[in-house]
Order: C-alpha cells, then sequence, then structure tokens
C-alpha cells in the first residue's frame, strides 16, 4: 500500500474489545508491513475511558515501532462515553481524533469534533494540545450540517445547543453579572454564536447586509450575495425585524438552491375541522410550461404534497416531517423538513417561510427534484466503520 | 440540620474547581457537623474523567470519616463530559449520581440519567454496581420527559435516541443477521423501545387495545382508558394502520388534558402564494357558550392562533413553535409544541392531529387555558445548581 501513497492507516475493527496482546501483535505486523497510522476503532461504542486508555497505553508499551506512527482513535457514543474515550487516549499519546461534526454517525453517533475541540481547548492545562480549528467556525459549521443533513441539534447539546449558553437559574444570572467566569468555562463568542440578535429591517441597505453577511461568517459571490439580498428585501416586507438566523437561512436557503426540474410557482390550500382538506398547486417545469393541480388529504399539508406528486408524477413515502420556528415572535421564519423513500434510498428537503405550508412545499419539491435529477449517492470510504454523513465532516484533531 | 431529618446533604458549590486541602478540609467540617451525604458538584462542567476521579480519591483518602457518609456527585455536561465523570467517580467510590433523564438542565444540561444507568449495567464488568432501576422504562421515560418539557431528544443521542439501535451501514446490517452481539452491546428491548411497530387497525377491538397499552408500559384506569380508545376510533378512521407511537401520542394526549377553559370546536383556514392568509374559529367555553371569530396572519397556523388570541382576550408572544411527525407514511400523526411567553412566565402546550393545523391550534389552546387558569410555577428545590427541570427528573444511582 506504500507504494501508492504517503499515509497509510490501518484500522483493525472493534478493536477495543480484541484482547491487548493478540491486537499488539497485528498492530506491530501492520507497522511492519508499512502502516503510518495505526487506528484504534471502538466500534460498537463498549469502551470506558479508564480503560480505552490503558488499551493505547499498552500498545505504547509493547509495540515495536509505534513511536514512528500516528496513532488514531475512533470512538462511538452508545454508551455516552465517545468524547471521553477520544480525551483519555490523547492524554495517552493519541494524536489522530476520528470524529464527527454534531457527534453524527451509525445508531447513536461518533465524537462530536466540537466537544473534543473545545475541551482540548478549554483544559489546554491538562491535555497541552493545539488542534489548529478555528473554534468560532464551530457553531455555524454545526448549523450547516444540521441543515444538509436534517438532523437537528438538542437544545442542551454540549458547545453547539441552542442552550448551552443560556443561563436560567436567578443565581446564576447574577454570578454571570458579576463575573463571567464563574458560570462560564467558554464564551459564546468562542464557538462563534452571534452576540448581537437584532439585525436588520426592512430599510436596511446592501452594504449593511453585505457587512452582516460577512460577520456571520460566510463568503458568498456576488451572485449569491445579489440573490440573499432580494430574498432578503421580499423578508423584510413580511417580518418587522430580522435576526441573524433569518440571514443565516436565507443564506443556506440560496448556497442549497441546486438545478432545479421543478419549481413552486403558486398554491393555495383550504382546511378545517369537518372539512376534506384540498389544495391546488401551480408548478413552474424548467422547460417554462406551468402545470396546475388539485388534489385533497388528511391536512393542508398532505394536500399538497399528494397534488405536488400529481403533478410531477413521483410517488414517495414520507419519513420524517419536522418544522421548527427559526426566530422567535408570531411572524417568525418556519423551517421544513422533509425526509423521503423512494425505492430504498432516502432524499432530504428543507424549505423557509414564514408561512409553514410554503415552507413544506419548497421542502417536499426539493425532495422530488432530487430525485427528478437522481444524483449519484455519496461514495462511501471505509464501510467498516464509517456511515455516510461521517466522511463529510470527518477531520482529524 | 441532623435534628431535623435523617439524610442532611452538604454541597460546596463548583467543588471541581476548589483547591483539593482546602475542600477536603471543609468536607471534614461538614461531616463533623453531622453531614450524611457529601456531594461534589461540577457545577460549570469544567472537569475531565481522571482529574475529577482523582478530586474523589483524594477526599477518599484525606477525609476522616468520609466512610461513613455515602459521596455523591453532580456533573453538567458543558464540554460533553457529564456521564464520563460521574462514572470515574463511581469507580473511585462515589455511591450517588445525581442526574436528570435526557441529561436535561442548565446550560448544556446535566448528567444523562439513561447513559449512566446503562453504562453501569452493559459494564458491569468493571464497575460491580446495581442501580435497582428498570431499565425497560428508560425509553418511555425519555419520551415522557421529552413530551412535558418540550424539548425533543436528538436522534444521534445514546440509549434513548431515534437511531440509537438503527444499523444503516450494509455490512453492519449483515454483521446483526448473523450474530446480534457484533454490533449491538444492547438490546433494544433493555431500554424499552417497541419491538413491534404495526400494531392495530379500525377494527381492533377494546381488549386488543387494552393489551396493546399494557405491554406499552402505561397504566390507565378506566376512564382513561375509554377516553384514549375513543381518540384512538376516531384516528382510525383518519389513517390505516396505528403505530405504538401513535398510541402513546393518544395515551400522553389525555394524561395531559387538564382542566380547559376554552375547547377547540371548529375551524377552517386559506392559504396560499399571493393570498391573506385568514381563519375562523369557533371555541367552547367551559360556561356552555361557543363564541366565534376571524382573524388573518403570515401564514395559516398564524391567522389561527391570532383568532383565538383575539377570542380569548389573551396576547402571548411565541417563543418557539415546532411539529414534528410521530410516525411515518403521509397519514401520519402530526405533533404541534407551542412555546410562549406572558409577563415574564414561559407556557408550554402540545397538540396532535393528523392535520398539523389542527395541531397546533390545540397547542396552542393548551397555553391559552395555562395562562388562564394560572397554575403557579414549580417550586425551586435547590436553586445554587438546579434548573427547574431537573427536579422532576432528579434521581440518585
Amino acid at each position: 500500500a506504500r507504494g501508492y501513497c504517503e499515509d497509510v492507516e490501518f484500522s483493525p475493527e472493534d478493536a477495543a474489545r480484541t484482547e491487548l496482546d493478540f491486537l499488539a501483535e497485528v498492530v506491530e505486523k501492520a507497522i511492519e508491513a508499512g502502516a503510518t497510522t495505526i487506528n484504534i476503532p471502538d466500534t460498537v461504542g463498549y469502551a470506558i475511558p479508564a480503560q480505552y486508555a490503558a488499551a493505547i497505553r499498552h500498545l505504547k508499551q509493547h509495540v515495536r515501532g509505534i513511536d514512528k506512527v500516528v496513532l488514531s482513535v475512533h470512538c462511538h457514543d452508545d454508551l455516552g462515553l465517545a468524547v471521553a474515550n477520544s480525551l483519555a487516549a490523547l492524554q495517552e499519546g493519541a494524536r489522530q481524533v476520528e470524529c464527527t461534526i454534531n457527534g453524527l454517525g451509525e445508531r447513536a453517533g461518533n465524537c462530536a469534533l466540537e466537544e473534543v475541540v473545545m475541551a482540548v481547548k478549554t483544559r489546554s492545562d491538562c491535555f497541552k494540545l493545539e488542534t489548529n480549528i478555528n473554534t468560532r467556525r464551530l457553531y455555524p459549521t454545526s448549523r450547516l450540517v444540521s441543515n444538509v443533513t436534517g438532523i437537528q441539534v438538542q437544545r442542551n447539546k454540549a458547545i453547539v445547543g441552542q442552550n448551552a449558553f443560556a443561563h436560567e437559574a436567578g443565581i446564576h444570572q447574577h454570578g454571570m453579572l458579576m463575573h463571567h467566569a464563574t458560570y462560564e468555562i467558554m464564551r459564546p463568542d468562542d464557538v462563534g454564536f452571534s452576540k448581537t440578535n437584532l439585525v436588520l429591517g426592512k430599510h436596511s441597505g446592501r452594504h449593511a447586509f453585505r457587512e452582516r453577511v460577512k460577520e456571520l461568517g460566510y463568503h458568498l459571490d456576488d451572485e449569491q450575495l445579489n440573490r440573499v439580498f432580494e430574498d432578503f428585501k421580499n423578508l423584510a416586507d413580511k417580518k418587522k425585524e430580522i435576526y441573524d438566523a433569518d440571514i443565516e437561512a436565507l443564506i443556506e436557503g440560496v448556497m442549497h438552491r441546486g438545478a432545479a426540474l421543478w419549481t413552486l410557482e403558486a398554491f393555495t390550500c383550504n382546511a378545517g375541522s369537518g372539512t376534506l382538506p384540498s389544495a391546488a398547486v401551480a408548478l413552474w417545469r424548467q422547460d417554462g410550461t406551468i402545470v396546475r393541480d388539485a388534489g385533497v388529504g388528511d391536512g393542508p399539508v398532505d394536500a399538497v404534497f399528494r397534488t405536488i406528486e400529481r403533478i410531477t408524477g413521483i410517488d414517495v413515502n414520507l419519513k420524517d416531517y419536522h418544522v421548527r420556528s427559526i426566530t422567535m415572535g408570531e411572524d417568525a421564519q418556519g423551517e421544513a423538513t422533509v425526509e423521503a423513500e423512494l425505492n430504498g434510498r432516502t432524499y432530504r428537503g428543507r424549505g423557509v417561510s414564514t408561512d409553514i405550508i410554503e415552507a413544506s412545499a419548497h421542502a417536499f419539491l426539493e425532495v422530488i427534484n432530487k430525485i427528478a435529477l437522481k444524483k449519484p449517492p455519496l461514495p462511501r470510504v471505509n464501510p467498516a466503520h464509517l456511515a455516510p454523513t461521517e466522511q463529510a465532516a470527518e477531520a482529524g484533531v
């Protein structure tokens, strides 16, 4: 393998449950054969920190040539210990942590990149290591991954959860005002939480908008910026106050929009108790024609979905449907995410609007367009222990 | 204090960041004064397992009388290490873990009960401890807490997340079929995930329904069962196949329903692109009168909410709004959760229906009813380091 590339990683599956002497022997053989990175996966998330650290220590002590290779760890979170195990291994000399944004991955997921990075940084007194990661991009990156995968981060998730820096108890709030370090071991800015909330309104100009986009950490070309600004102006007509989260949603929307075979031209829907919910939808097809039809459903959203299926001729199985408000207030934007299945493959779509029916229609159309354009699935690099979502997010510490 | 009760717990705030000799001195004084439980809180989630274990070890070795008291730990999850720290302390002799269901709590939350319990059970070879907790109630309890608090559990959360036992990678699926222990260190049943999914339909009788409710782990009296069965029959008219999650939603709905000042009698709504969304709502008041009105909004849900506000005379600030599908398929039930604020207090409501507008109306009415009936807030037991959500969920291991 060394003949083909510089860095060869050897990874014995389920190493954490393997008998240590046998593991040491196998690893030694791999190093002799040219491996330059040795990965010790805890494939089923069975390890606990003290024991996992002992395994790494054992290899350090008993494997000839171990000091010439990079020791890597790959932990799963089945018992909630992926981050702790990875950190314990770092303290024993491991120098690569296989991890994912938001801890996504098979079953309960993998080690969460943002937690490892911030633990190493916050407790540099213990780890004495550098990650070279710009921690101020952690929160925006987490949001982006959450939007792309449709897998939401829970409110009380460490580092990137909505509540991670929210102080509820009165005595804590008092302490925070007196001296923030009393209750805050990291600052919200450190991980890229926006300081200000309320930013722009109907009368904000292009320059102020461009500045805000930059401050939020996005790099847009002129065409993208123009499209986002146009969406911003439309939104400002409907909504008095535009928050950072609104702008992020607009940007992510523009960055998402691929080649679309079908676009929403117009819709109406009727619903109510005791009535039969119905919808009328007009879709614009890439060739310039507009197709209109109507349908019924169990509710207005279902009626819209079924009408879109009728127009496009694509019938899917809906697997998951979510709506959440992105910002506060009654004129908040709603974000809809749709997960649907066709012929054993899963497709996800996302839409944003102040009207959740419209947001849902956009999300469903994204699914329909993905199917119509039949994008190939993501390649799988290492099927032995990586799920598809991990590959994009994988990074070394 | 010992004059008033048997068990006196002493808890020095932020102990994990306190100088060890000083901490030992303070703890010794507390024991001399009669404390029977010594709690060592990591109030800001700063500790890492090896160091936290060393602190517990230090107290064990240097505090006179430490063997006569119960050592307790209270960890926060700011660096994602609450569970690992608690487990490390157990290995050093701590015998009480302060934890919460779903890891709820201040900021990133507290130690997750379900993760500690399953780690101790799954790795009994390391811990040699018993928790006396019925692990088959973990998943239903997690769901109940999530419904009551409105704080959702992320899909890739250990133990109780929707994906915790889902195997995506093909090679893993193959391994599972060959021998489940290859990839599964716990079985879904161990934590109370339902084995079967598809259960009942339109023609299922009361007896089969009662059995299924019992199997799902709910204890309902005859009146409650009758109300849930009635809801079940209504749902079966709309929906071909009723899943366990549907039944759980119905039960939780009945158990939720308190004294309601306002009940939804009927509603209709119209929405569409380029049109002004509007709603007409009829509410039944406890005194037997029906009040009808109509209103407009940014979308159909907003129009319904504003019309309900107009009828009831209660104006709230909407803080959060969520809709998710509880089961799969296009006729899935949608669950709406609403969080609203009035005069500095937050109220939460929840509604379920196949029509998400109707579900949203029910959720919003629950908020309105709570305000109309002005329920007192939950008492706070230990404001120094507990958030309100923790108290209900707190438990000792």
